[in-house]
């Protein structure tokens, strides 16, 4: 597998990460993880705009440009015969780069930027889910960003696992839902999509914001809400979104069945029509 | 500069880190700053138990014994010539090695360590502090732990230098104080010492620790708490700890300012002794 680091494609093998790497020392760094359907990369303007707003708010600068990036991409891909493969992956990772010791920021920061990409399988057609123990923090800067601190959610997937489920759902700190280890959360109250708020400790997914816009077109209610867990025993429906699985329905929380709303199906399918629709135009 | 990496001493411009290495992706795995004076380790093996229990609890075999470790650092100080340096750092990082895409544990994961040093300035005399936006989360597993992820501290430090200070104080998300972005803090209310409790997000830090033995010892009443930042202005006096530092005292938070306390300066004096006591030993 080759990835692209810092400008120049290369075996992963032969490349390297500086120890000093403040990305590896601190988790001083962003990442984005994007789709791409037989070449085409969804979503990608939304993708570098948030990797690019986000190092903003950390002062970190991001060396190479739009273009430059999108172009790293596809190289990558075709180098790795993925650029026909109906569903690969991308991860683009920026840190701050190398570092003396401590957390002060380095006077001439030299940040990392690194493509890898994988083939993505297809998305299950529906996961179990249990609320696990960790909790998001709604004060954490890193917490809505996609920063690379992942330990926690790391942690929640893997009680998830431990117990038999799928996917963890995570609160946060004040007990309200937040999101899933690496994935937003929708339930259906009747007819009605709510979805935790930006206040609650979430990174905003693309995907997310995508059906915010897209759900109240097709005449379906939307609402952005602190939501107690005690809700979701009367949702009429729930599903996860992220980039790479699209919508996802949830079978069960906590051993307790979700129903399954039709809605979710027809959402599921305006958001594939939206994909197919950018491809077309990229 | 040469660094220790899973086994090897090299030079660091030659050291590589794997760019799928999940301590790098995901900020997956703990590390360890400590002390070394004239070649000593301070509180060595409490940092190798505190790096190893962690590592256990989130799910790491470290593959190196503790002699071996010790061994290691030791001759690493000797190659950068800082065996016999009055003050240098040490840091032990452990992550989980590299692994393929997504946030499950990889099966059969191969741990990375590193060891790096470099000289220690002295402690500064004295610190202004401001209490900085970004929360400790004390419902995350992450925070209780020496864990890579750091950006929040990251930032918090940054805030501080952006103030005009010199430490960031971070409250829990109940808005108790919890610690600084790398150290724990005490209050002096009267000839009493308190300090935040373990509940409140911090890392219970290894001087943290042996103060909380010592000042009893002294005749110091002592107490692990949930301090409303209120309690600053009534302070009689405040410091911070760590590995690195010893006890430096507070001079303002927040533009207020803090008395000196005179028993700071006895306790630091206690705590030197203890650290002199136990090199005589190793």
């Amino acid at each position: 597998m080759k990835i692209w680091l810092s400008g120049a494609i290369m075996e992963a093998e032969a490349a390297r990460i500086d120890p000093a790497d403040r990305g590896f020392l601190l988790g001083d760094g962003l990442f984005e993880t994007m789709l791409a359907r037989n070449g085409h990369i969804s979503f990608f303007e939304e993708h570098l705009m948030r990797l690019v707003s986000g190092a903003d708010m950390i002062g970190i600068e991001m060396p190479f440009g739009p273009v430059h990036v999108e172009e790293a991409c596809k190289a990558l891909l075709e180098e790795n015969k993925l650029d026909s493969a109906p569903r690969a992956s991308l991860r683009l990772t920026l840190t701050r780069g190398p570092g003396p010791r401590g957390l002060a920021l380095p006077a001439n920061a030299s940040p990392t930027v690194m493509i890898s990409c994988a083939a993505a399988p297809n998305p299950p057609e529906r996961l179990n889910a249990i609320i696990a123990t960790p909790r998001r923090n709604p004060w954490s800067p890193a917490a809505r960003l996609k920063a690379l601190p992942y330990l926690d959610n790391v942690l929640a997937k893997e009680e998830a696992r431990m117990k038999g489920a799928d996917e963890a759902l995570m609160l946060e700190t004040s007990g309200n839902l937040a999101c899933a280890s690496a994935a937003n959360i929708f339930l259906w109250e009747g007819e009605r999509l709510i979805t935790p708020s930006e206040r609650c400790g979430i990174l905003p997914g693309i995907t997310r914001a995508a059906l915010l816009e897209l759900a109240p077109d097709m005449g379906i209610e939307t609402s952005e809400d602190e939501i107690a867990p005690a809700r979701i025993a009367h949702a009429s429906g729930a599903f996860l979104t992220n980039c790479l699985m699209g919508l996802v329905p949830l079978a069960r929380i906590d051993g307790r069945v979700i129903p399954a709303h039709p809605m979710t199906a027809r959402l599921a399918a305006a958001y594939e029509l939206l994909l197919d629709a950018a491809d077309e135009n990229d």
